[in-house]
């Protein structure tokens, strides 16, 4: 399948990729756009516009089958199988990304790393917390693809030069900070503030769906 | 000052509200475009499109003033006063977010709300945890804009009809569930499982900065 989609689109795609899963654990065999539109929150002209790449899978009055859609969207985001992903940092926020994404079957929490000594060797939700020094010879080893940072804006450069230097590719942080990124490394913040910021903005502006 | 932006950029103007603030800690005075391209992670013709908005505060040569550039984005996307949170659920997330967001001076963490008796009375980083129950009296009394979410799927949606019929007009989300929104709430979703989705796909097509 030679398909060529934009990059905007592919950043829908993930989130119909949750509703079509979602979909699929509630034993559903057909989806229709317009029931995307309403369970991602998604305008459904957009949803029918990203959705007309995969046309050839839809079914006019039917809609699209939940398990071939959501096939053709992992191939072509590229998880067809599970994502390995590492958790830097084992405080609360560390924690509680172990918990969510130990749910998701298409990730594979390989481990987490922390500075604090008393953290090292402790398991979270049956994930080890490891020295951040050994993360070279865990890399060689596991060749996780994405570090998620859950740690304190101290110190968090020398980190991010440190993961690169030991091979990791992607980072997401969720630190206001930003961060230089090393040469080869892709960095995604996810900006919790300027989310409600966001959120504030279209209540004062009452564009309320 | 009547300047009409579009939506896209308004998402982009709190992460430049992010990159200013931090220069501003830093004692900078002036910025450049290609400063906020850098540390926003934002192409640098994104910047000084969104930022021809603004074009009456720039110096050419000299960039922008970072208190005055940062005022003025305040004003439009209406926080010039802190935005009101609260918290729903006490757990590792509740917690996570409970420290990150008190570190904003623009947000009030009000209070977190529990369903578990034993979290009930506890203060986490000063902010105590109430019981959800109490939320319309809360509501009526303290008026929070924004609700966010750090609770699991189990009574997900009726916990946010809850919110809803207490006068929460805006919630942040981090469940993959979908919610359906109760007539005049804006729900936004913070998916983590999707950034790092679209992360592995921008690794995997090389397209590094």
């Amino acid at each position: 399948m030679a398909i060529t989609i934009p990059e905007v689109s592919i950043r829908r795609l993930s989130t119909y990729l949750r509703c079509l899963r979602q979909a699929e654990a509630e034993g559903q065999e057909w989806v229709q756009s317009s029931d995307l539109a309403r369970t991602c929150g998604i305008s459904g002209s957009l949803v029918r516009k990203d959705l007309s790449y995969f046309g050839e899978f839809g079914i006019r009055g039917k809609g699209y089958r939940v398990g071939e859609l959501s096939k053709a969207i992992e191939e072509i985001i590229g998880i067809n199988e599970p994502i390995r992903v590492i958790i830097v940092g084992a405080g609360n926020l560390g924690r509680a990304l172990i918990h969510h994404l130990k749910e998701i079957p298409y990730f594979k929490v390989l481990a987490a790393f922390d500075r604090n000594e008393k953290k090292i060797g402790k398991r979270i939700n049956g994930v080890e917390v490891l020295p951040i020094g050994e993360i070279e010879g865990f890399y060689k080893k596991h060749a996780p693809q994405i570090a998620v940072l859950a740690i304190p804006p101290e110190g968090l450069q020398e980190t991010v030069n440190l993961l690169s230097r030991a091979g990791i590719k992607g980072i997401l942080s969720f630190a206001l900070q930003g961060i230089k990124a090393p040469p080869g490394v892709v960095i995604n913040y996810v900006e919790i503030a300027s989310e409600i910021e966001y959120l504030a903005y279209k209540i004062k502006k009452g564009s309320v769906a």
